[in-house]
């Protein structure tokens, strides 16, 4: 298929377009590098080599992945210093120290004394040390130890005390950027995380431990505040495709979105108003709830269309308002969706087919499980 | 693995009860026996070989698929007499034109005239015929042709009428029966469209065509009504696994469901009254949208727990009311989650890990893509 149109292509299908990647990637290397902060990209997006090369600029170092499974697939394909950015599972402790022993750097996390006593319990072989990340919790409300808990200096020192054991450094994912809507919001969150975790940075160093700080998320990397330029690294992921939910929060425009699917009208449905196309929540996901304008996507070049609701592998689309013009969707002819929250759209394509101006140049294939 | 218990799995896993699903098929083998009417099951819910072989008795015949990437998968592994119930996909029409000179029997299954014209521009090889199923719409507001339009008689007679062509059958399906609630309403939308599709068939005759009937669902065959005995086929596919939207319509009980996800606890949250769960949407889908008392899935041996939220790898787990006790769920401890959609939570997996009695048999390894 290399060279062909798009159009080629049977659906539904991930489409992923190569240049808008590349130059998504490339803004936020030079964003890092103009802040001077170590930009470790995260892989849970695509989890494809590819992309990954392309966000390492080719160093195949300095990544972050949310699953074994692509900890395990990059390091079988040469990619070195790794964390694992997930609160330690104690079922896969012997996997990661195997991963420690075999690489020079891999780093996993960790929120939560029980995790290092895991991590006593099978030293590493060769005088090696498990390199650990605390997880600090600066307001996201998810994984780690909150930031104004004196356990979490506690666990830092405990870390740093315990014979075999580095503390690398302290990680806070600001998520809760997503709530936001526009720049300045954006900004605030950053800004938060980032004086609560250098603020929890103080604090260490008062008790005589100096490490590596991260805080991430593509919202607030997308338009990080100067402050950051305090801290050692970055993580963020989803600005290699960015998604309509990223253009919605103000991380990107909708042109920035370097991934589609494409579908084909299926159905006409004149009797609902509606017409019926190839692409249900197996190949979108329903993330996003179908609560935009326009649903559960945006259909590129069709302001006036809706997807307003999906099964196993049909949806059903109509218009925002007034009659559907059924001559302009004969059955068979390509739509175009650009997804809510790309991570749970590529989760849902065994392979991607990548393209530079709609000329198709090949595949990636993803890792997949856990 | 074999022969570990399910606790020996790194999660999430899903994990199939072998012996649920021989007891689902069984059961619905013996029902559409008893009402003398053929079982057509349905491979979308899970899209292995394995599964396929229980659900058919082992005869490798008479299955219907949702992707042409299942057909193809099917028929490279012995399976025949496949029906690819979706309406005929514009891009599709010669890989499904080369799957019918390659097998005994693959039938296709289309709603519209421009559908046939695909066909007829398609002739087949060595004298064979399209085997064509007509797909009606009886209430279920998907595809399909209305029953109750003249164009459903016009559309069978001009498929019937086709050189090349053979009007195979008539199809409905009866996705309506998910928004029933108990057996009395299940059995009234299998009545009706029942009903409908047997009306048609009437009017077929009057015109000189016959051909034979299918209508399916899990709701709708697990408590079938009598007149379904008059249909040639039916085509349910879900009750290999079902799951706990099944046994809220009242197809089954929570008992009968053969899938659970694994899962782990790997964060205490005492400040938020919560837990974490290594299982987020990419283990379990977002199907259902949480909008059971329990969440987004039952957490089984613990009704007072729900299952809030979920991000790419965690979920958040409450209780429904008063403090959790932590002490019931060290990090690391095991919880398992009875998925709201079987077929969403499936379509996550790479890999199934089946089980008798809670000890490991082995992998299933389903099919993906379109």
């Amino acid at each position: 298929m290399e060279g062909e149109a798009l159009s080629a292509l049977c659906t539904p299908a991930l489409v992923v377009d190569v240049d808008k990647v590349k130059r998504n990637a490339e803004r936020m290397i030079k964003r890092c590098q103009n802040l001077g902060v170590q930009l470790r990209p995260h892989m849970k997006t695509h989890k494809t080599l590819e992309c990954a090369d392309i966000m390492t600029g080719g160093s195949r170092r300095c990544i972050v992945v949310s699953t074994l499974a692509e900890a395990c697939f990059y390091a079988d394909h040469g990619f070195d210093d790794i964390l694992y950015a997930y609160s330690l599972p104690f079922d896969k402790v012997e996997r990661c120290a195997a991963l420690s022993e075999r690489l020079d750097l891999f780093q996993v996390l960790l929120d939560h004394p029980h995790a290092l006593e895991q991590l006593k319990k099978r030293p590493l072989r060769d005088g090696r040390l498990w390199h650990v990340w605390l997880k600090l919790d600066c307001g996201n409300g998810r994984a780690g130890v909150l930031h104004s808990e004196p356990e979490a200096l506690r666990l830092a020192q405990a870390i740093a005390e315990t014979e075999g054991v580095e503390l690398t450094g302290v990680y806070a994912h600001c998520g809760n950027t997503y709530n936001c809507r526009g720049v300045e919001k954006i900004q605030a969150v950053a800004q938060e995380t980032t004086d609560l975790t250098l603020q929890f940075m103080e604090k260490l160093k008062v008790v005589g431990i100096t490490c590596k700080s991260s805080i991430g998320s593509t919202p607030s990397c997308s338009y990080p505040v100067k402050d950051m330029a305090q801290l050692s690294e970055v993580h963020p992921g989803n600005y290699a495709f960015y998604d309509v939910q990223q253009s919605v929060i103000g991380s990107c425009s909708l042109e920035d979105v370097a991934v589609r699917v494409l579908t084909r009208v299926i159905g006409h449905c004149p009797h609902r108003n509606q017409l019926l196309i190839d692409c249900g929540w197996c190949g979108l996901s329903l993330d996003g709830a179908g609560k935009l304008p326009t649903g559960y996507a945006v259909i590129e070049g069709h302001p006036n269309l809706k997807l307003l609701s999906m099964t196993q592998e049909h949806g059903r689309v109509e218009p925002i308002s007034g009659l559907l013009d059924y001559s302009k969707y004969p059955l068979g002819s390509l739509l175009t969706l650009i997804p809510y929250h790309s991570c749970a759209t590529a989760a849902m394509h065994p392979v991607y087919h990548v393209h530079s101006e709609g000329r198709l140049l090949g595949k990636w294939t993803p890792t997949r499980g856990w």
